[in-house]
């Protein structure tokens, strides 16, 4: 029987992952309570190792493979984070890793999946189909996919973000998490109402990658044209097939920022908070530092899902 | 009778500044294990209220005047982030705030002294004496002045911090702090030698500005020549009458860091810690990340003293 996403699953997640997963802080700043009208806690899983929440996925899914799979590998399709994780989980555990990256994706996400011994084939994300390619690669080496986000495995590590949240902060009216492919987002919102059921949970994502607002709002997953938005890690086309029917069900509304918004966030974290972020780690944020929530909203966990991002780019916030 | 520096005084300080002062998270990354050769344990008073470390012991001295003092005021003179602690600790107790800044300070730290309604004088810290212009407001308004460092009052809450890392990590072999004036490293001397007797305390600061370097290898208060070195924060010309004595009983050894072991640690720590410091906040990082320490340390504390620094400085890293 395949696994669920499930409060147990995330708990049994919580404890797989602790050799590989830090337990990131959650931050306060009166500059962002202030601006946002609630007080804010942040999730910064810009500290986690890998620079993002998705060693938590990964890890959940690698450290649970029979030891007699790691000699075949594993193999991932990834835009960065997802490609760094299971890089890092893979050495750990000793299995060649391959990953199959956009040709475009920043250097400060392609340098350190290269430098954990990984192998980094390439592709051009606006004519190639990424999962075919990681296909062909297990077909040859007999290896398992490691999916970025549409497995139960990968969302219920994922959930171990919201767990610490409401662990250290129970008493939470809303928690706000960026959507790409909705593993972080299906994995929190199961956990999050399993632990408290009034909390309220909200998905955010770039107006320019629209997809789970668009699916949302029709009742179905809908895809969208590759998406330039500069949250790289949120272009994902469309929601997941099994991830979808949980945000369906748990999340209360799909969130819209837009490039301006997610650029003035990265800056205003920087100088108030101290904090890099990356594009798509701001997403969340943004959505609360703009007042993008409904009213009624005293308090939110709010994940920042990395920090990986060239430095060349902070330069132009 | 005055109040000394001890580990009583301290711990009243950590009682004293609770309401003021964070708890500031302590931060761990493979890469600067890798990089220093040991286990580091990274303060983050980047994160502290006001951007640094200083809230801690000017909130200790601010909270402890009598009330019939308060409507006369505090005065302070600062390059930077003491005035805006000192800012922040008078607002809440209601007291007038008058900083006395160097006319050359970054905005960064200019500014928010302002936004928290503290009347600022500047001054040419290549000609005039900053004490000189204290004294004489406080002659005209009968305030307190809360000097920066030289003072027990403000060494023992600055040695909040180091308890607060002894507190996490009990076991540790060394503790690396930067020193100005000399009011975190004797408070933070104080208390690691009275939790841990063996434990090996470092002061760090720039070469451009070896007061304390030299001061402990004559034997007694040296005076230099004001100092250009990027670590604003740490330009006093002499270590106080006051620290200087605890730094020459209990520290170990002064190192030094170039300014360019200062911008490498800087950037190093956001492209890897997703972390902004100010130039005074890398100088501790920067010697253990430079080997500048003694063989024989397996562990250590390094306090990152603040993260007060103006965006566009970043573009040049």
């Amino acid at each position: 029987m395949d696994p669920v996403i499930s409060e147990q699953a995330v708990r049994e997640a919580a404890a797989r992952i602790k050799p590989l997963a830090k337990r990131t802080p959650l931050l306060t700043s009166r500059s962002v309570d202030r601006r946002a009208g609630m007080r804010v806690f942040l999730k910064c899983e810009n500290f986690q190792r890998g620079g993002a929440f998705k060693i938590r996925g990964a890890s959940n899914l690698i450290l649970s493979l029979p030891p007699e799979d790691l000699p075949r590998g594993v193999v991932a399709f990834s835009s960065g984070n997802h490609a760094q994780a299971v890089a890092i989980a893979a050495k750990h555990v000793g299995a060649p890793a391959t990953i199959v990256m956009p040709a475009d994706a920043p250097q400060s996400k392609m340098q350190p999946t290269r430098e954990l011994g990984a192998r980094i084939v390439t592709y051009d994300r606006f004519h190639e189909d990424r999962e075919a390619i990681a296909l062909r690669i297990t077909g040859e080496t007999g290896g398992t996919v490691v999916p970025p986000y549409d497995h139960p495995m990968i969302a219920s590590g994922q959930g171990t973000a919201a767990l610490e949240i409401l662990e250290d902060r129970p008493e939470l009216d809303a928690l706000v998490v960026c959507v790409g492919g909705g593993g972080l987002l299906s994995g929190s919102a199961t956990i999050a109402k399993a632990i408290r059921s009034g909390i309220r949970v909200f998905g955010v994502e770039p107006e320019l990658a629209s997809d789970v607002f668009q699916s949302f709002a029709k009742g179905e997953r809908v895809t969208i044209p590759p998406s330039d938005t500069i949250a790289d890690g949120l272009r994902t086309p469309s929601p997941g097939k099994f991830t979808f029917p949980v945000i369906q069900k748990l999340v209360e509304s799909i969130l819209l920022v837009t490039e301006a918004e997610i650029r003035e966030t990265m800056r205003f974290l920087m100088e108030r908070m101290k904090i890099v972020i990356e594009p798509s780690g701001a997403v969340a944020v943004a959505a609360v530092l703009f007042g993008k929530l409904p009213p009624g909203i005293a308090s939110a966990g709010v994940i920042i899902s990395g920090g990986n991002v060239d430095l060349d780019f902070l330069k132009t916030l």
